[in-house]
């Protein structure tokens, strides 16, 4: 990577996706302007200012690694641009139903929606924003794009989605379990982050190739990618550096998140520590010394270690899933950097 | 008609699209038993009693609008099955939603989801299901549909899909807004209720004809029906006959629901009585002298006949739309029969 900003690397690339996606907003003649208020908001496109926009509109990694794995395949991303743009909508569509269901006050550093319009506009603008994502896969049509592969794409990002939502239930029924292990944690993340990463790639191949085996390979590889990913991201909510990951270090403690880490305490421990963090999460909120007495208990466990090396060994199985593409080249290097980017979150 | 009952006379078309319903969704692996626990709730899959389900099931009249158009164009209508269950699911999706915005407690008889399931879950719920109509949309493909009508119907069904959200918001909008005009309603009404009508005659067509202007003229049918039929509700919401209607005369008054009734009233009535509805909807319930004010009000703004007037201007449009499709015969004919029986809700 040498000194490669992400932004130097895919900057181009995520301008083209947000030109596209802007493009089938404008397709759309509005009948309720709420809606679409919603939605220039949530993207920043309500901003005059293009560096807060693009700060506000996010690094649109999913339709990213769409457009990267057709350009490795095909040598070209024009052609998945309505896929991209749809597969964005769609997760943002989840994004605002999720910050209604966690209570999240806060996204890309602005009030969510739910927090500014309510939380049945905000239902009303997710089931909105979802149907305006699968008009998206329609206009790949006017692309010359062959209907069967159209359908194939509906196919991979209604199957995500059904995923998704069955993720986003199972992490709901686990804030009130009482048990759970990291094994029902990983089948969680697995389909509730994972499913739209796996359909990004999986979208990117099959707009570019017949040879199903490619397909498949690329749908493996995002799946284990975004199962690194999500482990990732529960390291670094307890041991990242504020100054990286813009959230302060233990958050996830402090927010009581049963995340990995915590898991693999809760699973490890021995009975004195286990009894001390079932009345630690019983509590409502915890005090500075339960964050104390958490982070220690962490480090008896060895959690650190262990999450980093589950999240190491699904990245390594991505990149496994990545070499039996068969695809060569630079653009598949690209790839492997934007995996790195990914995982290690130094961008 | 001569007394043929609506379910003589489609019966056996409801007990396929529910049969198909069922298969859709037996396709699926559960990965959350909750998503699948309301998903059968809803459809009354978790009764035994065969009629209890039927009764919960509800009467299907939007795919079963489809299969009628399909066999009136050609004669057959097995070939529409997975589309009629993705847009009963899709219907059902946006009942699930609506019902947690408008906070209704009961739904065929029996309480809705998030009544008994909690609103996060309603709203996750809602989500699967619409992926899951989504995802019954691909199997029209292991039936030999030609991909290109298969993209077709994942344009009709998204576009009503997003223009329901978007009625639903107006909806939303009037509950709070001084004044609605009958102008504004109607456009609300042919958005959150007649589209997903409009989708059926048009998904049917155009799945048995490469003929346009047919397509065009069911869909016309379909959305012009659609708002006949939510006037005709709003008119049996003040003056229905209970016993016919199974929910109380006068009861839309009594909830303050700005009908198409009440919305004439407040366009039409003179100074006094205009400033006494001002007083009356203010106001957080009503008393019976209150409901006995707004009906006298209505009584001589002549709102009961200008309701009839504007619902059977809309039914007359639709009749001569659907004259315009060029098709004739008994299954056209059958068409009619559905039409009538949805517009005089007799059945």
């Amino acid at each position: 990577m040498a000194g490669q900003s992400f932004e130097a690397l895919f900057g181009a690339i995520v301008a083209d996706i947000d030109a596209d996606m802007r493009a089938a907003r404008a397709a759309q003649t509005p009948v309720a302007p709420i809606l679409w208020e919603v939605i220039d908001y949530q993207f920043g496109w309500d901003l005059d200012d293009e560096r807060a926009a693009r700060r506000v509109g996010g690094k649109k990694i999913r339709p990213l690694l769409m457009a990267l794995v057709a350009q490795a395949v095909c040598g070209r991303y024009q052609h998945v641009l309505p896929a991209a743009t749809a597969l964005e909508f769609i997760h943002n569509f989840t994004l605002i139903h999720d910050d209604v269901m966690d209570k999240s006050e806060e996204r890309r550093h602005r009030p969510t929606v739910w927090t500014r319009w309510g939380a049945y506009q905000a239902i009303n603008a997710g089931d909105g924003l979802y149907a305006l994502g699968n008009l998206a896969v329609t206009r790949l049509e006017a692309l010359g794009t062959p209907p069967a592969r159209i359908v194939g794409v509906l196919r991979s990002l209604a199957q995500a989605c059904l995923w998704t939502a069955e993720g986003q239930i199972l992490d709901m029924d686990f804030e009130t379990r009482q048990q759970v292990s990291t094994a029902d944690y990983v089948t969680m993340v697995a389909n509730k982050s994972a499913t739209l990463i796996e359909a990004a790639a999986t979208c990117g191949a099959l707009l570019s190739t017949d040879d199903l085996a490619i397909v498949d390979a690329y749908a493996r590889f995002g799946r284990s990618l975004g199962i690194a990913f999500q482990i990732r991201d529960d390291y670094l909510g307890v041991w990242g550096d504020e100054a990286v990951t813009g959230k302060s270090a233990t958050s996830d403690i402090r927010e009581k998140k049963k995340s990995y880490p915590v898991l693999v305490a809760f699973e490890q421990a021995n009975d004195d520590d286990r009894a001390a963090l079932g009345r630690i999460y019983a509590q409502e909120t915890l005090s500075e010394a339960d964050v104390e007495a958490v982070l220690a208990i962490l480090e008896r466990v060895g959690a650190a270690a262990q999450t980093d090396h589950i999240a190491g060994e699904y990245y390594d199985a991505a990149l496994t899933h990545l070499e039996r593409t068969g695809i060569r080249g630079a653009a598949q290097d690209l790839i492997r950097q934007y995996a790195a980017f990914l995982v290690q979150r130094a961008y």
